[in-house]
């Protein structure tokens, strides 16, 4: 992501600018969130009004500015960024933390009677305006969601992003757009609705078979997809296809329409019609556009679900991807192992050699995240990210964290891995092995179909529980094919509400990626990748079990292999067995030295 | 509990008197619910309404009523007793079962414009009363709660209980009432609440150190509490105090009002007040008492939080009543063996026995629930109680499943084990075996403060899923000090949504019960109580560990010992080797042989 430099004194005029419109148009709140139209992870720079408003550039974080205060909401990941980055600027660090009042309770708390808080609507999940607006009215304040205050003041603002958008084909796609749709319409029968209205990027290229480039790391574009009874339209800027694909897709009977047109269709929706939305993957202000009669359905979109569970086809390729990203792994800590004490290694050439590696794999298209390679102190930051300016040299004794993975036409891949760098000490040695403790227990659980994701995260804590160690972050996300490597909707967090929809089905691939982290010290994590896999019927019902998809050593050098029981010993050896006979056809020379001394057994 | 005999034509005769006067008063549908105006789950026979009009005797269920349509709504546990029951009655069995709809979504889903439910305020929580009011008015349906129509019609209804209130004296309770109504007040103040009104029975059995002896098991009295600001009353049947002790609670501060006198006491609440209520444990007919301008707080009593964590004096009283326990059930045990091939033994004859053994101990008072003594098939069912009618002999091969509980003075009971009779099979032992690994995964595990309990659950499930196993009931339930058996608020059962207030704190006793049932041939169980003990502190924050309370051999000729793995061996070993430590001193003869014969290492 593109982060712009900011002075201090430029932030102060900003917020002095801001806050003559507030005063102009007697918004006594003004609420910046980090958030776009299609509530992504990632955001153009067009939506990163947040970042130019604060001067803040993590790429979380929620602003609030009223007449006499502002203030980020952060959370911990961020602190020692923000910090630095709003000094001088007269906004406040408000430190985000769990059971602390976050940003939107701050905006009720301090509401008065007759009291306007203001935020773009457009950027507004329905379901976070619905609590905010809710607070604000028993405190006799209100919400106003129908205005982009920075339009008048930035006028620099970035153009949104004109990408290529370009067809995810056979063999990697193997559902038609056609088979897709008619999957969608189903559930909007089940569900009584007749219209449905989708936002979220990954769930239109996943329905559309289409990929694109327009924010970092995700393969998706700027887009809105409204399906009626009568057809679907695709909200695209029509710079972003050539020719060929448009006919292509309207020979399918999609209906291309400019991006911006999205308001007028939204309001062309007619009043008879029954909308599936979901209201926390859609902004309130698109939502306003709707005729007042029309019938909310609400609901999770059905692609979502639809999108979690890869098909047997999908899961042959994702094997194929993973055997291609191993190699390339293989490659890479040859590199690394040979470069150690002969030529300088920091964490960012480790970022390069990384990515060479990778492209030069088949079927390898982009990162799928910001590498994050952190020695030492640095690894005991979970989201850490080595820049030009701040990066450290890898020498000395210590543990190195490599948590990175790519984009392949026919998977995505998320991988965290530990190095010996010189003599570990024997505590970095337990905490590695107890990690992976953690990693084996819940690689080997099985579990009943259905249930919620969340509560399996105490299957993976518990060996590291056992020794009054945690961490804070969750144990495992959803990753998608070819798509965000955070998917929703299951999520292995035990932070999270155990509703319905993150309910565990075949097909789901998950991380497993339990940590420890000892703040200025070291931070450990080992990851993997896990398909859902059917365990078999019995008269209790239906099981599921995971597969391990990702294919690299988990380096034996970083455990205290007498910690480790006969069963976790006996997963170790049968891994690397595993990983030895898929990896070894796809290498040669050191990679291949490399990978046959890594996969000795214990 | 008494069950009244009732044979169908009664049933529906006091149905059509029921109907007429539904239409006399307009009323569409009648709700009667299986609870009381303290939502208690054991009743006094005075709110066994629901009992009274279905002739359905099970403990839990509800009774719907149109003019043309009665339905009872009973779990799994009941449907074979409810089907039997309810033929001929003209009422319908609506078998409850997740994600199908409960009594109250019925109702709403068959509300019609106008239409009126009636339902005894009385015995209605307020939480439940909103929902459904809530569901009512979304059909444009009401929700009448001001009328108990039973009363006009079930003539020889029962007289309220008017057995007699005694104190919870030291050394056995700890903390004085005094000292107990400080630390209510400070959390009101907290809150900013200055009233607070408790129906709990075991909340104020616990406040006030009383005890008695209303409902069967639970050594609670039917009475309501108010703390205003100046004072604290307590509202019960004054024939059931001595001079004495209604002299030595007035001496300390507390006003004693007759029972029936509450809803004039809300009545007189001053519209100023404050007061805290707990929406679920108190219900609307009796809130309905209050003037509207009296402000609600609503949010757990605090006598529930602080009733869960029992104090290190408790425990010590606890381990001395398991010590007990324990002792009985080895002179049982050891009876059960020397009886069977010598004389008939039943579920019955069991149950009698173990209710001698247990009542020859110091400061026993009675059982904590009705004995479960189930062989092979019976025991399947998780709830099953042996009937002078209906009842096995224990002869042949098989499993019997034994679980029971005792009140003392020093603390509340509840242990399930089984005992092989004649020769186990393969499959029953590697039953056994499993549900095992399930208790000791549980019990050795560590986990943060504060942790909401029900994320512990799939530890204990871990290794039963593993095979493809599951029960449907809850892992683990909270236990009172000499009160209710089943105790809120932590709750160990993945099926409970883990909310703020289900956290796990330092004090509180929690059974670890997994199981595995096969309808029609046997049904495995092992139950033991754990205290939740600090376990350090670390710099990953407050770990909390578990004390295994139960004391008695876990019968090894069930088990498969080559399943078990070594850790799993060693628990079992220094488990039984405490057992034999702490109960030997307190037997002798054929009790003491068997506690040797049953605690040989493996």
């Amino acid at each position: 992501m593109s982060t712009q430099s900011t002075t201090n004194g430029v932030v102060t005029e900003r917020l002095a600018q801001v806050r003559a419109l507030m005063s102009r148009e007697r918004i006594d709140a003004y609420l910046v969130p980090s958030a776009d139209p299609h509530l992504s992870e990632y955001l153009p720079g067009y939506w990163q009004g947040r970042q130019w408003l604060s001067g803040f550039h993590g790429s979380v974080g929620t602003l609030i500015v009223t007449a006499d205060f502002a203030g980020l909401w952060a959370d911990s990941r961020y602190w020692e960024q923000a910090a630095k980055e709003l000094a001088g600027t007269g906004i406040e660090l408000v430190k985000l933390q769990p059971g602390r009042p976050t940003a939107l309770d701050w905006l009720a708390e301090n509401a008065k009677p007759q009291g306007v808080v203001a935020v773009d609507g457009a950027v507004l999940a329905v379901a976070s305006a619905r609590t905010l607006a809710a607070k604000l009215y028993d405190q006799g304040a209100s919400l106003r969601t129908d205005f982009d205050l920075l339009t008048e003041v930035w006028l620099d603002r970035p153009a949104l992003p004109t990408n290529a958008i370009y067809q995810h084909l056979p063999p990697q796609a193997s559902v038609s757009r056609a088979e897709k749709l008619a999957k969608v319409r189903k559930v909007l029968l089940e569900r009584g609705a007749d219209w449905h209205f989708i936002a979220t990027l990954d769930d239109i290229a996943w329905l559309f078979n289409l990929r694109g480039a327009d924010v970092s790391y995700n393969p998706v574009f700027v887009s809105f997809a409204l399906i009626g009874p009568q057809g679907i339209s695709l909200f695209v800027d029509s710079v972003k296809m050539d020719a060929e694909l448009r006919q292509t897709l309207e020979g399918e009977g999609i209906t291309l329409v400019e991006y911006t047109k999205v308001a007028s269709a939204l309001r062309e929706v007619p009043p008879e019609a029954r909308l599936l939305i979901d209201p926390a993957r859609v902004t309130c202000g698109l939502l306003d556009h709707l005729s007042a009669e029309v019938t909310l359905v609400e609901g999770l979109n059905p692609t979502t679900l639809f999108k979690s569970q890869k098909s047997e086809t999908d899961a042959q390729h994702i094997r194929q991807a993973m055997e291609q990203d191993g190699a390339a792994l293989c490659e890479f800590f040859a590199w690394l192992e040979s470069a150690l004490g002969n030529e300088p290694v920091s964490e960012l050439s480790i970022d390069f050699h990384l990515g060479q590696a990778r492209a030069r794999r088949p079927g390898y298209v982009s990162a799928s995240f910001a590498t994050i390679a952190g020695f030492n102190g640095n690894g005991a930051m979970p989201h850490y990210r080595a820049t030009e300016q701040e990066h450290a040299q890898i020498e000395g004794d210590g543990l190195l964290l490599i948590d990175s993975g790519g984009q392949y036409l026919g998977g995505t891949t998320d991988i965290t891995r530990m190095v010996p760098i010189g003599t570990p000490t024997a505590e970095q040695k337990r905490d590695c092995t107890r990690v992976l403790k953690g990693v084996i227990a819940l690689s080997l659980a099985h579990f009943p179909r259905g249930i919620a994701s969340p509560l399996l995260d105490s299957i993976a804590r518990a060996p590291i529980w056992a020794e009054g160690v945690d961490y804070g972050h969750g144990t495992g996300h959803g990753v998608g094919y070819f798509l965000n490597v955070h998917e929703s909707p299951q999520v292995i967090a035990y932070q999270v509400p155990p509703a319905p929809h993150t309910a565990m089905q075949p097909g789901m691939i998950t991380s497993i990626e339990p940590g420890t982290y000892r703040p200025g010290r070291w931070g450990v994590r080992i990851e993997n990748l896990v398909l859902n896999r059917e365990a078999g019927k019995t008269e209790f019902g239906e099981f599921l079990k995971f597969e391990t998809l990702t294919l690299c050593p988990i380096d034996t050098r970083c455990l205290e292999v007498s910690l480790l029981a006969q069963e976790e010993r006996d997963w170790l050896n049968s891994y690397h067995a595993e990983v030895d006979q898929r990896l070894s056809p796809l290498l040669e020379g050191p990679g291949l030295e490399w990978l046959r001394s890594r996969t000795a057994a214990i």
